[in-house]
């Protein structure tokens, strides 16, 4: 039988570990976007498909959302759903540049690694803003843990596109 | 305070989200392979890039290896090791049929699945075989849990780059 302190270990820990993979993915985004000549980001990632630059706005968006998901307060960068998220990439003429949009990526993952670190596993296993405590009552898998899973599994998603891009 | 049981029980779910998000990467997958006639896999992702049936086997190849990381027992494929890992896509000319790989995907996932489905949290938390154990006693995060985020982002990252495949 173990104890409980014990036990409780093990749950904090996997929630590092969820954390340190999700730490693990920003870090190959952003060596990523470091490695070539800015004028390089303007590429598609294949013939006809996203630039890579829509697709650090694109992270930078949906990573965001997670402040709000999370009860976290206000988002960096709202501005950047309508851009990013709900605009196709070649649609907006005036993107922000590779360079803004690096200086926001390094702004967000400082924000976001701040407040996961002071997250409690309540909090972890707790609902996230889009479900209802009813409904939550019902799903308890949805909890703050599945969106980080989810918003993970999104960065090397397009992480495998990226990495298809002509330099 | 909470008692053992219910903070046991978050282990577990936490335990259980993780595996939750391999299957429904899975499903992705699957759903992909389904969806076009078989001649599409023969399709590069991108121009000079990995062809679709390649990625296939090569996610097949890299997730049979959880089972001997585990340390679940024989792999069901060992062969495919050496033309979708150690080969590059285009430089081994007899690849089994798009069928086959179907057929071997399917296996993989069934076994696979009922291997999770048994598992522990105290396996789950537990070494992979690929670290020692006096490795591990200093680095306790490298259990087969870590191994299973991983085999996930890997999936997504593949499914990514599958996803732009010109049809």
């Amino acid at each position: 039988m173990q104890d409980s302190t014990i036990v409780q270990n093990y749950t904090e820990q996997v929630i590092q570990q969820a954390i340190n993979v999700w730490a693990a993915q920003n870090k190959t985004v952003t060596n990523f976007f470091n490695k070539y000549d800015d004028a390089a980001y303007m590429n598609e990632i294949a013939p006809g498909k996203n630039r890579a630059i829509y697709l650090l706005g694109h992270l930078i968006a949906v990573n965001d959302g997670m402040q709000q998901l999370f009860m976290l307060g206000e988002r960096l960068f709202p501005q950047y759903d309508a851009i990013f998220i709900k605009a196709a990439d070649k649609t907006v003429t005036d993107l922000p540049s590779i360079q803004t949009l690096k200086e926001d990526w390094e702004k967000l993952n400082i924000a976001l690694a701040d407040h996961f670190g002071k997250m409690t596993t309540a909090e972890w296993i707790g609902r996230h803003a889009s479900v209802s405590e009813e409904d939550f009552a019902k799903e308890p898998l949805r909890n703050k843990l599945n969106v980080l899973f989810s918003r993970t599994n999104h960065q090397s998603y397009h992480m495998g596109q990226l990495n298809l891009m002509p330099v």
